[in-house]
C-alpha cells in the first residue's frame, strides 16, 4: 500500500470533490484515477489538474479485476441488463456481447452493485469488484470478465506537499505551444537532448480555443535533478504556458 | 453539407456498427465523431480506426448547440433529473450545477429525449438538440446551455475510397515508437524538419501492453504531396508501426 499503514478514508461522489477536500485541507491526500491501461486517460482528472493548486505527490498502479455480480440465486442466463461505469462496460465489451445483454452506464462500479441490492433487480447484473459483492451482499456470477487480462489503473496521489527525490522518480508537467510548425517537436527536444525518457504524452483541448491543445507530459526524473531542472527551464522558453504538476516516486 | 446534395441516411446504434456497414459496403460513407473542442477525442473512434481497413476520406466540423428539453408544460424548477450522453452532461456541467439536478448518463442525446416522451417523465429533462425536441414532441426549456460557446465536434468521413489532393488537405496517421528516450521526438522531427504543420497528436494505450501507446497524428498536406510522402517514408524507418489512415480536404 502507498501509505504504508492503515489510514482513514473518505469516499467522494465526484472527482471534483476529491480535489476540493484536499484543497480545503479536510484530508491530507486525495487519490484520483489518471489512466487505465486499456481505456486510456481519465479526461476529467487531467482537466481538474489544470485548475488546481495541488501537486501530484505520488502514483499507484492497481490491477483491475472485474466481476459480474447479481442478487444471490440469479442465473447468468436470466440477465437482461448489466449496469456499470462506462469504462468497466468498455473493458468487458466482448464478454457482454457474448452474454447478449444490454449494457447500461452508471456513475460508478460500486454504485451499480449497491443499486442491484437496493432495488432487488432480479434480471440485472452489475460489473464491479469482489469487494463490492461482499459489501452489498451480492453473488459473484463470473470473475475476471475483462477482455484483456493486462488491465491496470494508474492513480495520482494529490497533496499540498511535494515528494522528495528518491532516485527513481517521475515528473508530470503540462504545457501549451505556439501554433506553428515544429513547436511541439521543439518542446520535446528539450527532454530528448538531455536523454530524459518521456513516458507519456496526453493532449487535452483548451476550453474556448477550438483545435488548440494543452500537453500533459510525464518523464523520468525529479524536478530537483539538475538535468530535469535545466530541461524545465528550457521548456519555459519554448512553450507559451508551463506548469510542473509534481515529481514523485515511480510505481513500476 | 459535406455531400453537397441530399443523401439517404441510416442511423446506427454503435460506432462499431458504422464501421461495419461501410466495411460490408451496405453504405458508401460512414460518419463518426473524432473529437469535441471541449471534451477531447472520442476514444472509441480512435480504437476502431486501428482495427479497420477503411480510410478517412473527409472531415466535417459542426457547431454544437445543447438544449434542455422536457415534456411540454414542465417547469424548469420542477426538474429533479437530467438525462443525456456523458459528453453532453460534461459540456453543460456548470448549467446543471446551478440547476441543482441529478445528471444521469444515457447512451445518446437523442435517445434521452426519446425516453422522456416514451415514459412521460414529468420531473426529468434531457439535453439534446432542437431537432430532437421537434422529433419527439418535447419543449425547449433553455437553449445554448453549454458552459462554453466555442463548442464544435469534428467528424471523420469513412470510406473505402481515397480523397484526391485539393491543395488544402490534412493527413491522419497512427504509429508506435520504440520505448527509448527521444523516440517520439525523433519521429516528430520527420515532420518538423520538412516544415509540415502537426495539427493534432493523440495517444491511445496499446491493448495488452500496459503503459505503451499508439500515437494518432494529424498534419497538413496530402500523402501524394512529395514532401509528405517523403516524411511518411522516413517515419516508417523511425517507428515500430505506421499506418496512413487517410488524406482529405481540411474543414477550416
Amino acid at each position: 500500500m502507498f501509505f504504508g499503514q492503515s489510514v482513514g478514508t473518505k469516499p467522494c461522489k465526484t472527482l471534483k470533490q476529491v480535489f476540493q477536500l484536499v484543497e480545503e485541507k479536510s484530508v491530507d491526500y486525495g487519490i484520483v484515477p489518471a489512466e487505465n491501461s486499456l481505456e486510456g486517460s481519465v479526461n476529467q482528472t487531467y482537466d481538474l489538474l489544470l485548475e488546481t493548486s495541488l501537486g501530484i505527490s505520488g502514483e499507484v498502479k492497481v490491477r483491475v479485476i472485474h466481476c459480474l455480480l447479481a442478487i444471490p440465486g440469479t442465473k447468468i442466463e436470466d440477465l437482461r441488463i448489466v449496469y456499470s461505469h462506462p469504462q468497466a462496460l468498455a473493458q468487458c465489451a466482448g464478454f457482454l456481447e457474448k452474454l447478449d445483454v444490454e449494457a447500461i452506464p452508471a456513475y460508478d462500479t460500486a454504485g451499480s452493485a449497491k443499486m442491484l441490492t437496493e432495488k432487488q433487480f432480479s434480471k440485472a447484473g452489475a460489473i464491479a469488484s469482489e469487494r463490492s459483492a461482499e459489501l452489498y451482499g451480492l453473488e459473484v456470477l463470473r470473475k475476471n470478465i475483462e477482455d484483456f487480462p493486462e488491465n491496470f489503473t494508474r492513480f495520482f496521489v494529490l497533496a499540498q506537499t511535494d515528494a522528495l527525490p528518491t532516485g527513481k522518480d517521475r515528473t508530470s508537467i503540462v504545457f501549451a505551444t505556439a501554433h506553428t510548425p515544429g513547436s511541439l517537436h521543439n518542446a520535446l527536444s528539450q527532454l530528448s537532448s538531455r536523454q530524459i525518457n518521456l513516458t507519456k504524452i496526453e493532449s487535452r483541448p483548451i476550453r474556448g480555443m477550438p483545435w488548440k491543445y494543452n500537453f500533459f507530459v510525464d518523464f523520468e526524473g525529479h524536478q530537483r535533478d539538475p538535468m530535469v531542472s535545466e530541461a524545465i527551464n528550457a521548456l519555459r522558453n519554448s512553450t507559451t504556458m508551463l506548469r510542473v504538476l509534481g515529481s514523485y516516486p515511480r510505481a513500476d
